[in-house]
Order: C-alpha cells, then structure tokens, then sequence
C-alpha cells in the first residue's frame, strides 16, 4: 500500500475569507463550508446525518402541505430583517396557509463568487433564529456558486413540508358569499422598509419590515373556528392582489372598506410621495383570512392577543357579485374596483 | 358602483416574447406567465388548485425523505439532458438514495430579465417529460424575476419528497466491512457531455449526459434485497468524492479496483487529454450502491435487467482500516489513496 497521506485536517473558515467557485465543487472546500458555516447553526439529527436527503416521521395520517419559495430580495439586509429570517418566514407561511402545522424545510443556496463569508454566517444565524422561533427545522440544504456577476450576493430557495390541521379545509377556493375578510395587521410594511434600504424613499422612517412566522398566530385561529375559509400572505401584489386571486379562486366578490384597513403613518406617507396604493405593496408578515361571519370576533379577538396579529382588523366583505372582482368602498363613499397589477411595482422585494 | 372594469382577457404568451421584472410581480404578468407557460405541462390536481401550497395524501405510517438542490447548470442545454431534465432527476435521485420512493416535487424559478419565452417553454416541457418518466408530480411552484445580468438564463431549485420504503434503513452511515461497491454504469458520462457542450473539449465526441431518473432501479433494487446499505449518486465531485464521504459518514475503508470500473472510451479519451480522473467527473443518472457480499450478485443482476443499470458491475469493497479513507487498486497492482477535490474541477456542471 503506497501514497497514505496523513488525514485531512481543515482549517476553520476565517469571516473574512469570500465565496469561490470551490465552494460548489463537491470536494473537500464545500465540505468545509458546509460543515462549519450552515450545520452548527441549522443543527438537527435529519440535517447532521449529511445524506442526500433528510429522514423524518410527520405524525400518521395526515395530509401533507408542500410549499416553495425562491427569495432574491435586494438589499440582503433591510430594517426589521435580512434575505435570511425572508427565507425562512416566506415559505413557513406559504404552508401555514393551507391550515397546516410547518414542521421541515430545506434552503438551496446560489452564492455568487466573491460573496463575504461574514455575509453568509449572518444570513445563516439569521435563518436559524426564524427557524426556531417558528419552531421548524431546516433539514436538507445546497449549495452551488456562481461566477461573480451571474448573481447579486446570494439567492435562497426554501422549501417546506407541514402536517394539515385535521378537520380543516382552508384554500383560496373556499370564500363563500357572508364571509368577512379580516386582515392581521397594517399592510405595505415590508415594501416601504425595503425601498427605504435601497435609498429609493428620499426621507428617513421609523418603519421597519414585518417579515414573520405567521404559523402560531394560524394555529390559534384554527384553534377556535372551524370556519376559517381563506388564509393567504399578501406578498408580492400586496392585498390588493391576493384578495383578487381568492374572488377569482372562489367565483365571489371581495368587498373592502378603505377606512377599515390598517396602515402605518409612514407607509401611508410614503405611498402618498411616491404615488402607490398600499393595498399593492408587499407584506412579509402579514395574512388576510376570509372566515364565517359567525365566528369572526372570536377569530380576531385570539388574533389580537398574539404578537403578530395585534392590530388584526375586519377590512371587508364577500358577496355573491360581480364574481371574481375586488372592490373598495372608499372613504368618499364611491366603489372603485381594484384590478391586479398589470407589470411590476417594486422588483426584488421577496 | 362605479368604474366596474370589463373582465381582463388575457393574450396568450407569444414564444418569442422574452422574460421582463413584471413576469414576477405578483401580479397579472406573472399569473399569466404561471398560467399559461407552467400549469399546462406540469398539471396536477395540487398545483392546479393554485394555492400557496399544494396539498396532498401521503401513504400513513411512513417516514418522508425530503431533499432540495439548486441547478445552474451552464450551458442550460447539453447533449442529452437541459436544466430542466437535471432539475427533476436531481431531486428525484437524492430522494431515492435514501430508499424512498419520491412522489412530490416543487420547483422554484429564478428567471433573467431578458430570457426568451421559448427557452422556458422548452425547458418546463422537458421538466414534464422527466416527471413523467420518474412518476412524480411537481405540486407547488415559484417564479422570481431578477435584472439583467442578475442571473445567466435561469436557476431552478427543486425540492423532493418521498416516502421511505418500510424495511429499509439506506443512509451513508450504513456500510459495513465485507460489504461490495457496485457502480450502476459508466462514470463521468455527465461532466464530459456538459464541457462539450460549452467548447472546452476542443474536439467531438458521441457522448451524451447520463441525466436520469434512478427511482425506478433504486426501487427493484430494494425489492430482491434487504441488504442495500449504502445508495448514493454521484454528482459534483463524482464517485471519488460520494465514497470518500460514505467512508468518513460510515468510519470504513473502501478499496476501489481500477480496472473494474466502467468508463465510456470517449470520457476516457477526455480525461486523458484534459489531465482530468474519470472518479472526479460528475454524474447525473447514476448510483454507487454499498450492498451486503450475500446479495451482491442478485442485485447486480436485477440492476442489469433495468434501462439505467444495463452496465452496472462491482468495482470494490469494504474494510475497517484505514478508516475513512478511499482507496484504489490501479490495474498496475499498486493502492493509492483516492482523496476528496481540495477545489474546484468543473464549476457550474449542475
């Protein structure tokens, strides 16, 4: 037997050292990477095994919620949150939307050369707190490196699996005429922080970005109602788009009163300069529920006693026509419809 | 009422339209873009439903294996495969490895401003046709829009869940002394077609990549024995870089035999000119498997029956020590330790 070399002995990785293409090689830098920047953080037995794939038990019988979400906010850090705590909150809501309990993510990274690894160490502790404050576990993950200019610091795509809450069937197809549409908290919240980050906003705010796990303030909802129709995170599009996707889903109308609808002063301000409606900007933290008018109050009296849904507020109703449309009530006492976005307001915002 | 807008109607998506920052909105760009270029081919009753997550009923009592993996893969088309080929069997593969069958994917798009229609159109088609042929259904989605120059074409991230054949307990951890390697076919079929295709080989060959769905083997694998320990496939870094890692995961030697393992004479010739080791190339549809001695060859013959296991052999065996190494056996009689990429050796091949 010829050629034993003594084992390999890596060397920690300094924060100050950037990403280089031989992180995404499959060889021993990767490893490295892997092991030193993404595992100690995100630690979980499906995680640490280091296989292909993650290993776990959802409880029996259950149906699934699947959900996936590419994150390429720009900047990578903003007031109230970073691409990383987006990561984890984007796709934990997308499932906790279907009334399911979020239990296992996985983060696929496409990091561009040259990207910091203090950059990356804090995106990763970033994800790690979201994660553990929505109580999920990240437990498979990638990484590939892309050469410098093929990408804008660092892109993350989550993915997430939930457990449905039995005994409930929430989805956008689900409004019915009577309903109430209740909306969690002040809307536009992220969109404005994050324009502000990018020096886009010309004055300083206060405001800062709601991005969030919304999955506990689901689980108390559905906790006292079974009459949870409809929830959606207005994200990209804002309200005014996710209310419209759910009329169209739902053959209803969707009928909003303007005055009913929370937004913080700045926001308000700050669509007003730049001449956007709130009701387009993007939330991160945020959900719209479409729920029995029966059991409304008690929904938004268990809303308005978690942290997330303190200024949770009935915004509106669903009638039978015109199907498929959203309309507003203004504060002038006209109807108006609100049509979806035509093309882009804010690009890079989630 | 007032202002009640005529319906939006639509206009079908011209092929030669190209990517624009409204295609990922939220708005109704993109819901156009998600209509009509994503839902068609990749229709399923969970992505139809069009929620924030698709919804579905795994078998009860089984464990889930669930992976993900970004592909960047340049050029997005090669000999034999694309992106969008790569992008399922990738997911597909890792969540077999693990001796589960997959069932669910999503896939997350981050598309460049500027990519032509076509070439997504294209690449979707060849998703369905590679889900089709896995027997997987790609259940929720994402389409994210970055500048010019913020990406090189399209990423895709795709994410897999599957359920673990009861019975079988497959991990990296899992090989024991006296077990044999098998290797399901020629290695570095993939890595070769794909620097071909890019004009650094400098010359042509008939090769294609080997990108490919191994569910199917992997499944009538498990089902002739109880004694797969170890599955693996081996992408970036290739063979040499999946064994080493099993050895360090599992604290076992594993000997490798030269001249047993099945090279392509145009990946040889390659390799030869290009200074490169076939063990280091990538892979895209094939295995290493690390099975137990008593069922080796009832394995090995059930794998030869399958279309993507027709030249699979044995190529070594497992030890204790020296422990978490990789060794070879060279055809000229010597052993030589076969170590992990210190760097980086094909960058963007996946």
């Amino acid at each position: 037997m010829t050629n034993i070399q003594t084992p390999i002995c890596p060397m920690p990785l300094a924060h100050n050292e950037k990403i280089v293409l031989g992180h995404g090689s499959g060889g021993k830098m990767m490893t490295d990477l892997i092991t030193k920047t993404f595992q100690p953080p995100l630690a979980n037995p499906a995680l640490d095994a280091g296989n292909d794939a993650g290993v776990v038990q959802p409880p029996p019988h259950t149906k699934l919620a699947i959900s996936t979400d590419a994150h390429v906010v720009f900047p990578l850090f903003f007031p109230g949150g970073d691409i990383g705590r987006l990561a984890i909150c984007g796709t934990v809501n997308d499932v906790a939307m279907m009334g399911a309990i979020p239990h296992y993510l996985t983060a696929s990274f496409i990091l561009e050369e040259g990207l910091p690894i203090s950059t990356l160490v804090k995106v990763v502790d970033s994800m790690q707190a979201a994660a553990e404050e929505a109580q999920v576990q990240v437990i498979a993950g990638d990484t590939k490196v892309v050469e410098r200019g093929k990408a804008d610091g660092l892109y993350i795509s989550t993915s997430g699996v939930g457990t449905v809450m039995s005994g409930h069937t929430v989805g956008g197809e689900c409004a019915q005429p009577g309903d109430v549409v209740i909306v969690s908290g002040t809307i536009g919240d992220h969109g404005i922080a994050v324009l502000e980050a990018r020096g886009d906003l010309g004055f300083k705010t206060e405001l800062r970005s709601d991005v969030a796990p919304l999955n506990h303030l689901v689980r108390e909802m559905l906790g006292v109602s079974d009459c949870v129709h409809v929830l959606r995170d207005p994200t990209r599009g804002g309200v005014a788009s996710a209310l419209n996707e759910i009329a169209r889903q739902s053959g209803v109308c969707v009928t909003l009163n303007e005055s009913a609808i929370p937004v913080h002063p700045s926001v308000a301000a700050a669509c007003e300069i730049l001449g956007f409606d709130p009701l387009y900007i993007a939330n991160e933290g945020k959900l719209v529920a479409i729920v029995g008018r029966e059991d409304a109050a008690k929904i938004l009296d268990v809303m308005r006693q978690t942290r997330y849904g303190e200024e949770a507020a009935i915004i509106g109703e669903v009638t039978e026509s015109p199907a498929g449309r959203l309309l507003m009530k203004t504060a002038l006492g006209t109807t108006r419809v609100v049509d979806v976005l035509a093309g882009e307001l804010l690009p890079r915002i989630c």
